[in-house]
């Protein structure tokens, strides 16, 4: 299982009752979040996870409002008495761009490693989840990210019992390992049924809609997607700011057959989103227009059972 | 008259219900800001006063709860469709920290002006205003701030007349110019009275209680000093991190025998900073613990009359 929280649901700068958008996921002990604009560690306080536990910081680009809450939030990591290497994952040019912020926090006590990301699409895997970072279309490079967690088929005790393999080896087998009984080799597969269902999890802003999206997107469980618009006069705006409407954004989920769509990066200028939910929904009907720290917990297809 | 508001009381790093320490002030068409941490560009909206209007920036000292939001907030400026050049004072190194946080602001529609402080006290008086820079004790270079607005004496109508000076002629010489009439040269001082009592305002955070401190202040109307910790323990964390208790800063306002004491800066760990109220009125009864946005119109001792 993985929780989701989206921290904030604005664009562009920052609202007293909007914070900027940023995503926060925990799992299996770990905690990742997705860019860091100003007030972002304001409202990570709100929802009380640990921010202590954040191993991994991803960033989707420089804009502003993507990344100046950066040295703030991990001035406050080190206050929570963080002392574990943090790594951050970014667009070229990171390196640079976080060592020029960190000028006003120039003695944290965890070191802080900066990965950068030169192609077009690229695996950034950590922490046991398998990370893709794939390009948008956006006026500065820009990053969209899948997040997907794998789940390996059922055990099979019958089949185990039918080899004679003794209790005792089961555990290693269930979890990939290979077990040596009675001079033979026993491997996974030959006690586990076909792999299942994993989670999906794609985060996508600042981005004109692509071919890219939908296909990166495809089947994700959660699709978090930019909906900066969602005004009359917005898909003229949207092109000319290189962002998206509400309406192109479900547009995708639908291309993209993603159980649940989440709109974010709201335009200031947008007092309630919500009002044009239905128009939403007429194009993708598990659409959500959340309000900030809105909070979902991914769980496995029977993981209820 | 000047408007003053305390932006945020919080030191250290925002919190949910408290920005942080910094300071607007607002006087005869033009804004002052004094210091800029994470969020005071939220807590500047919710005010409501014109942030476009802000031509001068004072920052304190470079620990990034008093200038992480300078980024943001200039952007916010920008989108406000400021296009006038803004000032920015502060110690030593300011221009290498203010270009540094810009990295992620590098096409702001408004020239930035950086005026670095070297000595231990400096006039860095603008807007009609007389700004006094003064070192303070922190354990990093850091200035405390004093605004004087002078006013002149009152206008003598009945000296006017018995010098033979047309009516015509009096506008100019009550503000201070000079007139030419029947071949004699007339200056203001021969019909304005003495000059006035003006107002003064100081700004003291972050620092050890000094005698300096008490010489600058002297007989402010309003005296914002920074007044960390108020529990049993506070003045030894004080000294430690080179902050003031809240009597610590009572005994300041005493002694420079100020009008009015607003303290900040509070610690995180201060849930509630008013319930040491009590206390500090006993050294300083004009004592005011106040909450983000406290507002106060600093009126001349009979403007109202």
């Amino acid at each position: 299982m993985i929780d989701v929280c989206l921290l904030g649901t604005g664009g562009m700068m920052p609202l007293p009752y909007r914070y900027l958008t940023s995503l926060m996921i925990r799992y299996n002990g770990t905690n990742i979040l997705v860019d860091c604009g100003e007030g972002t560690q304001i409202t990570a306080k709100r929802l009380g996870w640990s921010y202590k536990a954040i191993d991994l910081i991803l960033i989707t680009h420089f804009h502003a409002d993507h990344i100046s809450g950066l040295p703030g939030f991990l001035l406050m990591m080190g206050n929570a008495d963080r002392r574990e290497d943090v790594t951050i994952v970014g667009p070229e040019g990171l390196e640079r761009i976080v060592r020029s912020l960190l000028v006003i926090a120039p003695r944290l006590p965890f070191k802080v490693n900066c990965v950068e990301i030169k192609e077009n699409e690229a695996d950034v895997s950590m922490l046991g989840l398998k990370i893709t970072a794939f390009k948008l279309d956006h006026n500065l490079t820009c990053y969209g990210y899948c997040f997907e967690l794998g789940r390996a088929g059922r055990f099979n005790p019958d089949a185990a019992k039918s080899l004679g393999l003794p209790v005792r080896t089961w555990n290693i087998l269930q979890h990939g390992g290979t077990v040596e009984h009675e001079g033979k080799i026993y491997t996974s597969d030959m006690v586990m049924g076909e792999d299942r269902k994993g989670l999906k999890l794609t985060y996508c802003t600042d981005s004109r809609p692509t071919p890219s999206i939908v296909s990166h997107a495809k089947n994700s469980d959660l699709f978090i997607c930019e909906g900066m618009y969602g005004e009359e006069d917005g898909e003229e705006k949207a092109k000319e700011k290189k962002h998206m409407t509400m309406y192109e954004a479900a547009q995708l989920a639908k291309e993209a057959e993603v159980k649940e769509m989440w709109l974010t990066h709201f335009s200031p200028s947008l007092n309630k989103p919500a009002e044009y939910a239905d128009k939403v929904k007429e194009i993708f009907p598990d659409a959500v227009i959340p309000k900030d720290r809105y909070v979902k917990v991914l769980n496995f297809e029977d993981e209820d059972e």
